[in-house]
């Protein structure tokens, strides 16, 4: 059993790291509010008896030993970078959850056949660099570590720049090591637990997810004296487009959903006809299906719309991460944890990407949800029950031991 | 006759002050380019024999005397700020133009009854302080110095601190002069005179004008894990809102425009639903009565856009230029200025609001128009031929010798 008190303490600690006004934390990867957390982590796993690295993209990992060394490390982990607007729980209980965990084992020196390793991922929100779980996915082997470094965000900055700015390019490839299992603990993010009273949510997997960049190009002219018929307005097509995106989620059954999150407008200046636009599409299914009938939809519209309004058109999918279904042992041993605690639990899939998405490509793999409130995120009002975060740890905890006793 | 090659190196020479690498200029108001700017104004005034002063706003005055110097000063103006994507003509002509005709009074050493002042008004464009025409707009007491010292840049810097900064806060109180007539050069950023093959445009007014704000307000949500259903997308309902203006403006006649120049989206990013959207909204026709037509259509679709959302929105019009009528003898005076000078000229309304839209309510005014390529500005690639832009001068020097004869 973890410490409750202490893991909700650590979430309030660590929440000053890029602490908001409203009750949030705004700390993009590899920025200066992120390399102060990853310096308290670092100190914080140490303190339970871990030894901590990092790798060539910054990945950090807290080691604990194994009675036998020559076993892979049976592995938690997470992210504890936010969005601009984010929540004090996405990704952060994943780690400081792991840690509580890491705790419990070293308080009650507790042995273990495999090490333990809890992961602190970088990059994964996706949104000061494209796409999300970029480092977990140079760790699964889906992209290079070169196409990570090279990555830039929307000022122009290399990724490579970034994390050297901080400190945190390490000298080990990311990836060097191959890992037993992962479990990752995490807020729902979503209603569903909240709504029917779960404590535990059985993540059985994480459903498809695409994402597309659009560029219109028109023609920057005066707001005052250019008559409407001789204007290539960037801006009016890509409203159009934007109103597309939700209805051709809605269009596509209930679990669909489509958003438009980023858009940039030049020269952004209230009497000029826009003349460029750049705007972000995510579409997701459970069913890849249906998120590739969602990708011809919206490519044949947007195609239509801008050839109808004169504009050139550059779209392109950037991102593709299909379907995911987690190991059925990963999923039992989860299962299993919650029953034995008592805890109320039911099987979901996560509308959210994860890192253990693409960690489920090299290793067994599971996912530990738990409820928060609205099934808000993204969100500086996010917001969890201490007694649901502590019950996730718990479970975590468990079936990380049986797991390493199979 | 003015040296029309010296003012079109002139117009090169300046245009290195915020130059870009697409041929035009980047010099919004009250930035280090707008100072370099004024600073070769000053000069290049005093080199003619102007005394230059600036006022409590930043507007820049060169005088040259009269033989009778207790009369008000005939006036000439433009702006010399341009757009984030502007060109090499939009105002620079005028206030350069203005340079030409004292020039040739000068080397002509030619005596005005009437004082002749050149002015160089601080943030026409609006695009950096909204609204357009802030400075002629106090000079003409529509505004207050006060509003003008307060408004507020996107970032929130002060137009008072950012005046201060370029060193061109004066003492002189805005407005502090009568003036005899006013005068004011310009491209006519619209297609009409190059179709018609037409040199001159005798402008005999300037469209009613209007300015609006829109703030949507929803929630931030997961872009994965938020149902279609739960969310409220304050980018959707915005989107919808700028398609209706572009109908609005379709469907008010052949003059009406409507554009949204400037968005805003909070929090942008990729994977979350956007909670908040700040637009402008700028509606326009000759005729007033269609431009509230156009407002009160507004209105009605965004209220029920926002509230069929679930969305809290704050509208409100910020700027209302109503009409203008220019001066029947000014106007005259700059027809006849056309006629002697043989340049083939129509009468015109312009688009575009002007300095001399505000200059017009406290003395006769007028407008000379010169065509520009493709009626194409507030674009890098706005341009107009050097024997034009002469043509303009020669009849803005003209008209303000036959005013002072008057
Ligand atoms: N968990 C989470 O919010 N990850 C960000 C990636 C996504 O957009 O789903
Ligand atoms: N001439 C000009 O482009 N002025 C800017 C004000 C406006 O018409 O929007």
């Amino acid at each position: 059993i973890v410490d409750g008190q202490k893991l909700w303490d650590d979430i309030l600690e660590t929440a000053k790291f890029g602490g908001t006004a409203k009750g949030g934390i705004k700390r993009l990867t590899l920025t200066q509010e992120d390399r102060q957390v990853r310096d308290w982590f670092t100190k914080a796993c140490e303190a339970v008896g871990c030894s901590v690295s990092y790798d060539s993209l910054g990945n950090q990992f807290a080691r604990r030993p194994g009675t036998d060394d020559a076993l892979a490390p049976i592995t938690m982990g997470s992210h504890l970078d936010t969005q601009p607007t984010g929540g004090k729980f996405d990704g952060i209980i994943g780690v400081l959850g792991g840690l509580a965990v890491l705790r419990t084992l070293h308080e009650t020196k507790r042995e273990t056949r495999h090490p333990i390793e809890l992961i602190n991922w970088t990059n994964e929100e996706g949104s000061r660099f494209a796409p999300a779980m970029l480092c977990s996915g140079v760790f699964a082997g889906v992209f290079t570590e070169q196409e990570a470094l090279d990555k830039k965000d929307r000022e122009g900055i290399r990724f490579e720049d970034a994390l050297n700015g901080i400190g945190y390019r390490g000298v080990a490839p990311c990836g060097d090591h191959p890992v037993a299992a992962y479990f990752e603990l995490h807020i729902e993010q979503g209603p569903i637990l909240e709504a029917e009273h779960q404590t535990i949510g059985i993540v059985t997997g994480v459903q498809g997810m695409r994402w597309y960049e659009v560029t219109l190009r028109g023609q920057d002219a005066h707001a005052g004296s250019t008559p409407m018929r001789m204007r290539a307005d960037a801006l009016v097509t890509a409203a159009r487009m934007i109103d597309a995106v939700q209805k051709i989620a809605l269009e596509n059954g209930p679990d669909a959903v489509g958003t438009v999150g980023l858009i940039e407008n030049t020269p952004n200046s209230r009497n000029v006809v826009p003349g460029e636009v750049f705007f972000t599409v995510d579409f997701r299914d459970p069913d890849d299906g249906v998120v590739q009938k969602m990708e011809e939809t919206f490519y044949r519209i947007a195609n239509d719309l801008a050839e109808k309004a004169g504009l050139t058109l550059e779209l392109a999918r950037v991102w593709d991460s299909p379907a995911v279904h987690f190991d059925v042992e990963c999923i039992a041993s989860v299962r299993r944890s919650a029953e034995t605690l008592g805890y109320p639990a039911r099987a979901i899939v996560s509308g959210a990407g994860h890192d253990a998405a693409y960690m489920a490509r090299i290793t067994p793999t599971s996912m530990i949800f738990v409820p928060c409130a609205g099934g808000l995120s993204h969100n500086e009002a996010e917001s969890a029950e201490s007694d649901d975060v502590t019950a996730g740890a718990n479970v975590l905890l468990r079936a990380v031991l049986e797991t390493d006793m199979r």
